[in-house]
């Protein structure tokens, strides 16, 4: 099956890599990194380039696309080529994914209106902004064929959740024990109804350092878009 | 601090981006990825490119190297150039540390000499072989300032241990919360002791089929490196 996995400058590099080591792992997976263009992407990170092999135009009906997040999210919302790719295809996929705010890429292309979905904590305002309507205590929510799954780390989860639906238990365990995910992490940090009030406000600020950069002009553009929306259509 | 985080052609993506995901977000790290050369480097599922940025030779002295996996580590365990550059940073990092099969290659270039260390399941023969102490039920293993994590996923607890480390819990904490790490994998057979057998069978059948490509001619090759380092040293 085909796999369309889509980058933009300002992915979360783990956010794409997580489900790739997994879904790659399926005998008969043939996945590809799409974008505007082909060519190397700087992740949100500043440091690693991942690469885009194939162009939207050239992966016309991918049956699974996946939609990662980013500190750039704001600016691939307001992208039309990338909006209008993702209504299309997903008309014929199998499945349709997102990991982290990649959700609310989804939400901005009109595919999550009304639906439950879960993103990154952070971006829970912006999803029900958008439409969807946020389900922040799920890892991963599935509608029909839409799947989404929550911040970063979330989409090893969901790559397994599908390859279980795509192919089976048997096979997803043994692709579960091939990347050994069997997770100790040293801290119970990782949900907000977890981690302390310092450690939360700590997170909030790395947070805010991160995406800071670029978004200050692009989010102005996003509300008027959804106003316009709301107007002409009433929800 | 100065993070160099090794690539080569074969890597096993998750293996460094798991960890770059976490290390990166500590506010004084400065990450890079580094190579024998520049440039794109194919990571070992055939479909991902990461970029090299800096040359071995130009990271003289990182505060901390990181050597993840790959099915092409045998390749990269006669590679003189990396091996020399590994014992010669080893002289002077805070953390020498892998992940998966990269702790045969730290092995490889003398580092875990008598040492105990983890890797990926599937490797634990050739650590043992290259004079290391596998233990293969811990996910983190640490001797002084090396620290190896267990396969591909590990890396992702091994970086906030490392972050808890060099800046503490509550940093480590809020990074855990910003990559949403609370991981709730959809099966329960992300190691050996927990997989059925059908499912260890399907594991290793993948694995060979990843890892077979390229792999024939160069083990003889390490086998002879091994045997001639225990003529002449008598371990």
């Amino acid at each position: 099956m085909q796999i369309a996995i889509l980058l933009y400058p300002g992915t979360t590099a783990l956010d794409a890599v997580g489900p790739y080591e997994v879904l790659s792992r399926m005998p008969d997976a043939d996945v590809r990194f799409v974008g505007t263009e082909t060519g190397p992407l700087l992740t949100d990170g500043g440091a690693l380039l991942l690469g885009v092999t194939h162009t939207l135009a050239e992966t016309p009906a991918p049956d699974l696309v996946l939609v990662p997040g980013g500190t750039t999210t704001p600016t691939t919302m307001v992208d039309k080529e990338v909006l209008a790719w993702l209504r299309s295809v997903h008309e014929t996929t199998t499945w349709t994914a997102s990991v982290c705010s990649g959700a609310v890429i989804l939400a901005a292309a009109g595919i999550l209106k009304g639906q439950p979905a879960t993103t990154h904590w952070a971006a829970m305002g912006p999803l029900r902004l958008m439409g969807a309507t946020p389900r922040p205590d799920e890892r991963i929510v599935q509608t029909s064929k839409i799947v989404t799954a929550a911040g970063v780390s979330a989409g090893i989860d969901l790559g397994l959740w599908l390859v279980g639906e795509i192919a089976g238990r048997e096979l997803a365990e043994a692709i579960q024990l091939t990347i050994e995910y069997d997770p100790q992490p040293p801290f119970d940090a990782g949900h907000t109804s977890k981690a302390s009030e310092p450690v939360r406000k700590r997170a909030k600020q790395l947070l805010d350092e991160r995406t800071a950069f670029k978004q200050t002009l692009v989010k102005p553009r996003i509300a008027w878009n959804r106003l316009i929306d709301f107007v002409r259509t009433g929800k």
